[in-house]
């Protein structure tokens, strides 16, 4: 076991692949139902949306898909990024436990986002689009592909959540220093938004409802704009398969192996980013580290949700997946984790989960906050509120295994910073963070809001 | 020559001694006077302020001095800094010129600020400090002193300047977050403040303001409270000396060595800790690097100050040293860069300008927020305000050599990241940044509001 308190990979270990669950995955993926027709789509279909490139890593099951050299020549601005021993959290915990960090906080951008924005961004170029759309929570996707554009010349307007955009000022800015154009969602621009403001003027928006209007000006722009999205999708889990393959090399040499990793969800993508590679050691190797997905209260998908067939976006513009869902018309409470507030989750992870590979467990919003100041008094950095959700749990086992007297392997994906969330921060230290239960009476009604789909799709 | 972008030195190159410029500078040091009597001051004097071991190291000529293990254990938390070259930016200048810059804002406090805010916390907790006092320009140090006071389990008092709390109040619940108690200066909390809020209900203050009440303050404690600074003092210079000697390390790995390098001055820290290194390697060495300081036109100290003795605050409490100075009731245009308005400059720096071994260029801040973008845009990197006067300087020097068709390697300390100066940003996106010019009034006016102090003192 090395003493050493961070584990840093030469530019020549950034990866030269991207790992794909879906060539070892045991569970047969699920189809993909057109919005309309409710029966599975076409290549053509999503090639509305997305280049053909983009669509045949959707449906790849080839098991290393070999990473672009212009894409990597980004990464190396700041990958490999580090793994580091919270010895300092450790110490204040009073744990047996070893508590190891991936910070993804050190991308330009502030979160493992830039993972997946750079590749698109290059594979949209590669196509000649010029001109992307897409939705944005707390900003931190938003901010990652409006660097991607910038740095390949793509314009790019962002649906950014209205709740966000008006916690979260500097992200927008960050945006528009990038080059982009942001719009509150739920905006007037779209049939989506417009109808979501007649119902409820005062809507604070979702991730859903974003998506739609993100969707929406894509696909109704005669093929001048293509859409770009930051989660949920098996292209993004791939590129953000980075994180858990330098994390290996990174435990290797600390000399260790995680007993648990642990990475906050929403649509789900760092979290398997971090996670399938140690997925794949589990099903292939012996290995058996825990994989645990931690979602707020507020929006729990996995752990009170149903797995069933649901739109994508709120306004049923996007395709229908199988997936764990809160029901697509659900608006989460306004937590400050504006990344978490998802109805849905990733179908490949959502698939995963309903078969016991991995596991889940949801946690409140003070209780994150209690866990991203503990780590930021003894780590220094001040981590994002949907990153802090990991923290929480991380923090939960360490104190578990100190109860136990057991030593344990913690690893936790540290997905961004929180230099854009402060007035969150403020909230809290000025006791004013309010604190949000699960949605019992959204859930109670998730079976009657599904769409209706042919029951003879093989699932 | 390496092919390499980044260039990454692993745990154990953290160093293991600050470098003291004055061991080899070929300029004597200057005396510091008591700001009363106007008489040399002896080391009891200063410890009502500092602690034992800081003094010491003040007045030190040894070269190299031990970095204590502790404080050594929190720099790998974030040290060594990466060393990256600017590939990018290259190309999109279109240059022959090599462009590297030290990147400090990987940091957790998101600036080199962190260099010495952890020594100087560790040296009070040994001398059994319970609470310390300090200013804040822009917030950068107050955000660093804020995490080392909570690494050391000391109390923080931080006197941020009004004009900055007011611009970034996300550094102000970073502070607080840290666990600090943040008060925009002026305030009513001393004589020094409320002396200029009679002159000036609305003073936007100054850093010479802010040290006067936070000095005020720990003077009067009757020994409860100590002081700490964040720039100008040798003590300080000598903590940021880790950023040039990884530097000329990773210029080594790079297989190169500057021409020239860059940083930005307030009080002259971040530039003397990236310059002393390669001033050594120019005194004893035979190398021949220029070393350009980087001031804002609107605090010109070393371009068009005059080199005199005069008080390091603004309310005549702390002491009289012979530096580059605009006078210390100057208080400057409230420009972005809130670190840079100092109306002083390090005496230890002065001297070596004065000497000729430094040279210096005045910028303004749109040419500033201009450079800012233009590096954003290609290295996605959002820099502080005060970093871009280096990077504004840096992309002069590339142009420069393009122009002469000259290969010039050029290094420049990026010093923090803009996360918190995002309003900055927003006012440059949108038009609403203001330009300042030299203040030339006052600049006429020095020589009358200079102390007089008995010639005979040799300087």
């Amino acid at each position: 076991m090395s003493d050493q308190t961070r584990f840093m990979l030469s530019e020549n270990d950034v990866p030269r692949f991207w790992y794909n669950i879906n060539a070892d995955s045991p569970v047969p993926p699920t189809p993909v139902l057109h919005p309309g027709t409710k029966e599975p789509i076409t290549p053509e279909f999503l090639s509305v949306l997305f280049p053909m490139d983009i669509i045949l890593q959707e449906i790849s099951t080839e098991r290393f898909i070999q990473i672009p050299e212009p894409v990597r020549e980004i990464y190396k601005l700041y990958r490999p990024t580090p793994l580091i021993r919270a010895r300092r959290l450790e110490l204040a915990l009073g744990t047996p436990a070893h508590i190891y960090y991936k910070y993804e906080g050190v991308s330009p951008a502030g979160s493992h986002k830039l993972n997946t924005a750079v590749p698109q961004a290059y594979y949209n170029k590669m196509a000649g689009t010029h001109a992307l759309t897409t939705e944005t929570g707390a900003g931190q996707w938003g901010s990652a592909l409006a660097m991607a554009c910038k740095f390949f010349d793509i314009a790019l307007e962002v649906y950014m959540v209205k709740v966000s955009y008006n916690q979260k000022p500097y992200r927008r800015f960050l945006m528009e220093t990038y080059g982009a154009q942001v719009f509150a969602s739920p905006s007037d621009r779209t049939h989506a938004g417009q109808s979501i403001l007649a119902q409820d003027p005062n809507s604070p928006g979702s991730l859903g409802v974003a998506i739609s209007e993100a969707v929406e000006v894509a696909a109704t722009s005669n093929g001048a704009k293509k859409y770009s999205l930051g989660s949920v999708l098996n292209h993004v889990l791939l590129h953000q398969s980075v994180i858990g393959e330098e994390s290996l090399k990174q435990m290797d040499m600390a000399g260790e192996y995680p007993d648990v990793v642990i990475g906050c969800v929403g649509g789900g993508s760092n979290f398997s980013g971090i996670a399938f590679p140690f997925l794949r050691e589990n099903l292939k190797n012996g290995k058996r580290t825990r994989l645990v997905a931690v979602e707020p209260t507020a929006a729990p998908s996995l752990t009170r949700g149903i797995y069933a067939f649901d739109y994508g976006d709120t306004a049923q513009m996007a395709p229908i997946v199988k997936m764990h869902t809160l029901g697509h018309d659900f608006i989460p409470s306004p937590i400050h984790a504006g990344g978490l507030r998802y109805h849905g989750m990733a179908p490949t992870l959502s698939a995963l989960y309903d078969a016991g590979l991995i596991s889940a467990v949801a946690v409140r919003q003070k209780a994150v906050f209690d866990a991203a100041v503990q780590f930021a008094h003894a780590e220094g950095i001040l981590p994002a509120p949907e990153s802090a959700h990991a923290i929480r749990t991380a923090i939960d086992e360490a104190l578990e295994a100190k109860a136990l007297g057991e030593k344990r392997v913690i690893l936790f994906n540290l997905s961004g910073h929180g230099h854009f969330d402060l007035s969150a921060y403020d909230a809290y230290n000025t006791g004013q963070l309010e604190d949000y239960d699960f949605p019992e009476e959204a859930i109670a009604t998730i079976p009657q809001r599904l769409p209706k789909v042919n029951m003879n799709i093989p699932a």
